[in-house]
């Protein structure tokens, strides 16, 4: 009886303590409309995406739907390629796609329209997801496909009917976000009857992009093709054909490959892919060292594993409806940046050499622009080690480019130089000034000054000159400016911290450069030329690349002063001016004519844009001028109305995990609205119950009480016992643990936090 | 007093002991003609080659004659780059071509018809060579650019006229055997005003192949620009420009970059170029660790030391035309293999990857079918550590080939499957019996084995099968057979040594397949088709690429059994139809019209080819038939007709040394007819005394007495005071230390060596 005892205490334990929260997770949240998601799967943040791809245009031939390679109503599915992006609203990847196939063996893909080519169709019913798993159904071969994965290795089970004519298709031409003259060069070995190496080089949205495999069947290959369906260039004396037959080494642009086997009723034929940045040598050390068998439901339930322990860093209280978006948004979350560094520490850095990662993990995949606003920050609290390693790779960078800038859109060893802004610089200070350990502070704040300085970035010298980035010399310059503003306050506040007041005194008046774009006439903040005139004509609705904001207008971008609201409030003329037209951005609507330039704005409430981060922050500001009841309101509005469980439920692209780390703040009731200022402004909270379990094994606590539907509300708060007379709560206060209580209810508080004594004024340090 | 007597011995002493060999050096012997040298500056077994390029045509409109960039009546240089073959027959390299001009920008290399571009015209009085050190005055800008270099790193010295506008161009597009698409990436990165990095990958006669540079001014560079002359692909977010100005990252398929500065009258700018295999890190760690400083003359100088340590291990005692073909034939003869292994002893493999040579120099450049047969017995003697290295270098290829197969023609990574055989085993079983050390024998004669019986390679399944290499299945069938044969031979012996009984029975039965293509009615051997019918039509004197031969004809490969010469001559019906068959192959004409597809066949005496690769051996094999005077009669002749000082001086492409090997064991009265075998047969010394300095401390002497132009049969000969019974000698003589005296005279001695009891049987063991 005393074991059996035993036994039951022991089950009891674990309902009690570790229930499966990755139950929660739907993976197809977002893979639909236009978060561009994906459904593949990965561990967090694992190197290898693998997954399916459904349709796969040429990137100027409307791509944009489809930067995940994936679609949620598309029919068929292409193949099975390594490598993707989550939520991306441009795009590259797509590598070493495969598929499995029985009968004639077909090379190219395809097209949806004619059911040819190695494509198969597939039906919604046969599709299944969840974390680190995904499975289909390949209706044209009778074929289930299912995938797991480790970091940096993709295990696939395939299930075959019966057939002589059994094939995995190896297309090293297909990609997302193609176009003729993409593939730079590519290579395939065929090492024995289960091993297979090689790699591809591509011109995307990177430059010189190296990416290496490793591939093992479970059972041998008993026949192989490898294909180069070029013909124009000099083949030498080795390799001549284009089509050879178990010949183990072809090369070219456009190569494909073959391998055949025979199969039984059901058979499963697992193949294991690792990728690498390095060379062959690495990604097969990476498959050896992270899978050393053929335990397919092993992998999977360890992949399993490691979501549930992310996510019990934070158990919630909710509806199953509110778990799922929120559990999803934090799995979302953890898919950027993601791991760089092979198992032995090496990585191909972006001066293209090969780097080891001494005493940190090297992390790839920055879209800073986006993340810095609010998924950084929730590294900060729940995942410090890794930010600090974020930091390191950030770093690493820096001092390899050969501009000796921090990374703006980095990834695989590449600068895409995308969007605008210096934001590593706001991720640094920002983990800096919270206190987190692990990286160079001293060379951090080098490489901080060497960016903000560097001339021939966006408009920098002009800036430096001028105190703006006029219009006639580099373009969007109200969106640079503002922003520029912002990363020098982040710079001032890491400096002024360390005791470096040289460095503070020239940034922190760099980071009032913002009044200098405020057009006091309009009330916008608008884009000036060298000469100090405006740029003309000026529509504050019509946003157009190389207009003079980035993905936005004059309405969705004239809020952009995160680091010192107030002077903001002051320049629209007080408080209620600045509600006042703060409430128009909610309710102004335009026609979509104004926008059809940007594909990016979307998620729109009048002219505020969910879908694109200059938002996020926006419906937070009444709290700054003493009205926030309608943050609360707006809050709601939006977390109500462009969140949901569906493969739509993302309102614009997911961005790397910036829009699920907005909605998993302000869920919880707060937001950082600045980066770098220690404080989270308080909204208003989605879930009734949240605990975050620290790594310093503290337990941050948040309760609604009487939240529902209606009662959006905040009547009043406590934190930890007390009234909390402001409407934030800081840093340490979540680190040191504690409790914040909301009492909610159906009508506003108009009178709570309104004391604007209590409103953080973080330029005044 | 007393320290001025020190000061004169030294002096003395250095006079006696060390005279300046370098000084009977001409790089420019083989630059003219067919001989295909570059006379760059170069140290022994460099890894860099850096020299001028006077013609780069597209690879197939004639570029045979410029196969190292060069030809000595030549009235252009084009530019200066860094790598170069020495004496190929098919050709690559030619990479970071730079060039000083001044005045107006040029970034085309231009038309020699129309004096455009950035070619300058030069005048063969104003061009000097040294081993170590070119110069050469660049008339259209009067500029003079000298060059040295250290084994990894290139160092230019420029000597421009007063000048606002000097510039120094560099052209990643230049390449030699150049065509449209052969650039497949290229980048380079301006690091500071001093310094610049860069790579690029080509698909040449390498598939695939990576090669990076480091350059460091010793003056700032005002100025510069960087060009991508193509405009067809997508260039992201980043780089846009086709011209970027002071903008230090350039990537593309055409990339050009000018860099400026002004200059004062006859002021220099040192430049310095390193390469690497590895990276751009690789790159500046060779340049940094090889040349601290700016002192050009202190690098030339160390430059010729290396070439007088080298020249050293060689005394002779000639004419001083015969000094110079002799000195030059050794200088040429450590042109290649080269260092492959950056300082720190990494290198990229071919298998792409990155590798450490731990405990050897990495080498690479391995033109085989040429160099197995006198070149690398050659080392043997001379250089048996750098042999071993090389050997090591080939286990190193072997292990990372897809393959498994060692190399064939390999360079920079690649295996370009060039000529045929697999003769990096005569390499290796040649050195093993020889007793050289270093390398691990057992992982060789694996390494061995698995080449020898790979299905995939030139028709090795059927040869397996059949015992030859059936026509209608590979082409070149008879001389692959021959050819494999032999290999097969030397894998035997190095088996029977190692005790392997099995591999040795199971390789000498393979050694003696080559009576499987004997055709008794017609006296050659000939190809023959699966079926053992004969390849018809059959003509002795026709040669062509996929013929019966490989560069060759009937009449010049019908002597390859090096490994039993007895049982050949028996084939032909004994010595006397064997003898006559030989005369007739010295006296047998032909319409150019037989050999118009096969430019390699050069340097004709008859059907004797000196100028390629297969007549090597012949004219020592009247030896084997008890007529040593006519061996005496023909290599006097080939020598003396067929080696000049000259820039025409060589009678056929050097390839890699193998043409000097020839010369260097001829002229000294010996030769290694059958690497493996440990005997060199004596033909008749052109020098008058040799002393071989080796390794072990102990000296070899050769002195042929009373020899001169016309004295050039051998009347007797001793060793070591006995009086030689045999016409051969044997490598432990050599390597023992000793004396070889040969007794010349006009008249043949026909009764010497006659004893055919005292030829060696090679096959007997």
């Amino acid at each position: 009886m005393k074991s059996f005892c035993l036994f039951f205490l022991i089950l009891l334990s674990q309902n009690v303590f570790s229930q499966d929260l990755t139950k929660h997770i739907n993976p197809f949240i977002g893979t639909g409309g236009e978060g561009h998601n994906y459904p593949g799967a990965t561990v967090p943040f694992g190197m290898i995406q693998p997954g399916p791809d459904t349709h796969l245009p040429d990137f100027n031939k409307n791509a944009f739907p489809w930067c995940a390679g994936y679609q949620y109503n598309d029919s068929f599915v292409i193949g099975f390629s390594q490598t993707h992006f989550s939520g991306t609203g441009h795009s590259d990847m797509g590598d070493f796609l495969i598929m499995p196939t029985v009968g004639e063996v077909k090379l190219n893909s395809g097209d949806a329209d004619y059911l040819d080519g190695y494509r198969s169709q597939i039906s919604k019913s046969e599709e299944w997801a969840e974390p680190g798993y995904y499975g289909v159904m390949l209706k044209s071969y009778n074929i289930k496909a299912e995938i797991t994965a480790t970091e940096r290795t993709a295990f696939y089970k395939f299930s075959y009917p019966q057939s002589d004519n059994a094939h995995l298709i190896m297309d090293l031409t297909s990609s997302i976000y193609n176009y003729e003259g993409k593939i730079i060069w590519s290579e395939i070995r065929v090492l024995d009857d289960f091993t297979i190496t090689g790699y591809r080089q591509t011109k995307g949205w990177a430059a010189d992009r190296k990416i290496y495999f490793a591939m093992k069947f479970s059972k041998p290959i008993e026949s192989y093709t490898l294909v180069d369906d070029e013909d124009f260039y000099y083949k030498g004396f080795g390799v001549k054909g284009k089509v050879l037959e178990n010949y183990p080494f072809q090369y070219g642009r456009k190569v494909k490959a073959h391998f055949d086997f025979k199969t039984g009723v059901g058979e499963i034929v697992y193949v294991k892919i690792a990728i690498s940045s390095v060379g062959t040598d690495g990604a097969l050390k990476n498959l050896e060292t992270e899978i050393a068998d053929w335990n397919f439901n092993k992998v999977k339930s360890d992949a399993k594993s490691l979501w549930q322990k992310e996510l019990e860093k934070i158990n919630i209280e909710a509806p199953e409806k509110e778990k799922q978006i929120f559990y999803t948004s934090y799995y979302h979350s953890l898919l950027a940046p993601i791991i760089y560094s092979d198992v032995d520490g090496r990585y191909r850095g972006v001066d293209g050499n090969i780097h080891n990662a001494e005493g940190f993990t090297n992390y790839t995949i920055f879209s800073l622009w986006d993340t810095y606003r609010a998924e950084h920050p929730m590294f900060t609290i729940l995942q410090p080690n890794r930010d600090a390693d974020m930091i390191n790779s950030m770093l690493a960078h820096q001092e390899q480019s050969v501009h000796k800038f921090l990374p703006v859109w980095s990834f695989h060893g590449n600068e895409t130089w995308c969007m605008i802004g210096y934001h590593s610089v706001s991720v640094i200070a920002d983990a800096y000034l919270k206190g987190i350990k692990g990286f160079d502070e001293k060379k951090a704040l080098d490489a901080m000054i060497t960016t903000a300085t560097y001339e021939k970035y966006g408009g920098l010298k002009y800036y430096m000159l001028l105190g703006y980035v006029p219009q006639d010399k580099e373009k969007e310059g109200a969106s640079k400016t503002l922003e520029y503003a912002y990363d020098d306050w982040c710079i001032s506040q890491m400096a002024f911290k360390m005791g470096n007041t040289k460095t503070y005194d020239e940034f922190i008046k760099r980071a009032g450069y913002f009044r200098n774009n405020w057009d006091a006439g309009t009330r916008f903040f608008r884009a000036k030329n060298t000469d100090g005139s405006w740029n003309e004509p000026f529509d504050p609705l019509f946003a157009a690349y190389g207009g003079d904001y980035t993905e936005g207008n004059g309405w969705q971008y004239s809020w952009y002063v995160p680091q010192d609201v107030r002077a903001m409030i002051n320049l629209y003329g007080g408080n209620e001016k600045f509600v006042a037209k703060l409430d128009s951005l909610f309710i102004l609507k335009t026609e979509d004519e104004k926008y059809k330039q940007v594909e990016d704005i979307a998620g729109l409430i009048g002219q505020y844009a969910q879908g694109n981060e200059p938002s996020h922050h926006v419906a937070y500001l009444y709290n700054y001028a003493g009205a926030p009841w309608k943050t609360q309101e707006k809050i709601h509005m939006v977390m109500n109305n462009l969140f949901d469980n569906t493969p739509e439920g993302m309102c614009g692209n997911e961005d790397c995990g910036q829009m699920s780390a907005w909605y998993i703040f302000s869920s919880m009731g707060f937001y950082p609205v600045c980066p770098g200022s220690l404080e989270y402004i308080i909204g208003t909270p989605k879930l009734n119950k949240v605990e975050l379990k620290l790594d310093n094994g503290k337990i941050f606590r948040m309760i609604a009480n009487n939240l529902s539907q209606e009662n959006y509300y905040i009547q009043s708060a406590k934190l930890n016992g007390k009234t909390l007379e402001r409407s934030y709560i800081t840093h340490s206060e979540i680190m040191n643990g504690g409790e914040l209580i909301f009492e909610m209810g159906a009508s506003p508080n108009k009178n709570l936090w309104t004391d604007l004594n209590q409103i953080p004024y973080s330029m005044t340090k």
